[in-house]
């Protein structure tokens, strides 16, 4: 990786071996040298989990003298991040691209997400960082419609950077794209259910279940992109103080000598 | 709990025999009735990580007829705030606090921390959340001198509510608290290394490891507070939208008719 290419490093959520990130890895190639460390098994849900209780284990799984080297992790998206940036580069890389997600990472779904919280942790490193997701959970989903997209942003975010501090949460239809917005993160949340179940020895057991549900009426929002068409491009920070609510917080009786 | 006493949801990542869960669940019981769901084990760096990979078990620890029922959850931080409130309150508790965390969970640590994510998954839900955390992580640390600060906190939190999509990062320095100050989220973040050792079978393994740098010199943020002995309240948000960042990316060329 001693030549004037970018270096982009690329990992996902949904493990090594998905499609998703084997698209990303084809298209990565065309921007520069790739470096690939992605988790050994699926890590969706895990958002901005580290491994600090158990060990870690990395395997090199690219053939030897192939073009792209691929580490595979027993950890989270997170600590790919951190294994290929501190053991592997030794330096940071020029970008770091996560997914391609099956399913999507809209709305407050990036805090959930591995996908995302793998380009955050990018972003919290100095690298300039994006996240894409496709909103189509089928293991066989065609992922080829996004080429041209996925190309036309990586490119911009090469040429003309990323702000300090903010990485992209790039999310796309299931079917054809009309355009690229750039959005706000809808309000939204999750209206989650257990599903409580009897093990063969008795014992209750649950499996989280749940659905989306956009409370927000804006036409500025990353949900309202999606369901029009449009890929949607939220770009997301990491700093997480709430500046509007200092004001409040200020009439709060918290010290004897206020 | 069907009198006027307000309802409180009590969670942690440290596991619910962590010294920190049952200090704070001395100091909400006497603000409300109490219901404890917190993880079997520690959580500590789950982050908003939740359990759809899995199952999830779930036991009550409470003796009959105690007047606190605590849960245990096999899950994350996050799994047994939606437990509480969908299967055990069947409606949202009045507040929730998480905590008291073994170790510090200011700057950049909101984002790693179970503790907060706990809190923040409250706030999602539309549930007023603190998230309280102690600079220390000795397991036998002396929460008590904490419990006049909470006490002020919950109280204020209670009678003035909190602006909606914001809970509290709530940070206490190792010893004396001199008072507290509202703040924002310093720019901080981890350097990391991976400790290697070999298995006694002979595969390498790691352990992830780093120091925290504070890269932020001002006086207004937690690490600030923090180091000349106050604790810290930082107001979070869930809205990750970086909406300073819009007019640069209003300057890529994303579309062909741009």
């Amino acid at each position: 990786m001693k030549n004037n290419r970018p270096v982009i490093l690329v990992t996902n959520d949904d493990g090594i071996t998905a499609p998703g990130i084997q698209a990303l890895i084809r298209i990565a190639a065309e921007f520069g040298e790739v470096l690939v460390v992605a988790p050994d098994s699926p890590q969706s849900g895990t958002g901005h989990a580290i491994t600090i209780n158990s060990t870690l284990h990395f395997n090199e799984i690219s053939a030897p003298g192939a073009p792209i080297k691929q580490y595979s992790c027993s950890g989270t998206p997170v600590d790919c991040v951190k294994f290929a940036v501190i053991e592997l580069l030794k330096t940071k890389p020029d970008l770091c691209l996560s997914g391609i997600n099956h399913g999507s990472n809209s709305s407050i779904n990036v805090i959930y997400s591995g996908t995302m919280s793998a380009a955050v942790e990018a972003g919290i490193e100095g690298i300039p960082a994006i996240g894409f997701s496709l909103g189509n959970f089928d293991w066989n989903a065609d992922f080829e419609p996004l080429a041209p997209s996925i190309r036309q942003i990586v490119s911009q975010v090469l040429h003309k950077g990323l702000p300090q501090g903010v990485v992209l949460n790039v999310n796309f239809p299931p079917s054809d794209i009309k355009g690229i917005k750039i959005c706000r993160q809808a309000k939204a949340m999750w209206e989650e259910r257990f599903d409580k179940r009897q093990s063969p020895h008795g014992r209750d057991y649950y499996w989280l279940t749940g659905n989306f549900v956009n409370q927000d009426k804006g036409d500025d929002t990353d949900e309202w992109a999606l369901a029009n068409g449009y890929a949607s491009v939220v770009p997301v920070q990491f700093d997480l103080t709430a500046y509007h609510a200092m004001q409040h917080l200020n009439t709060f009786d918290l010290n004897k000598n206020d």
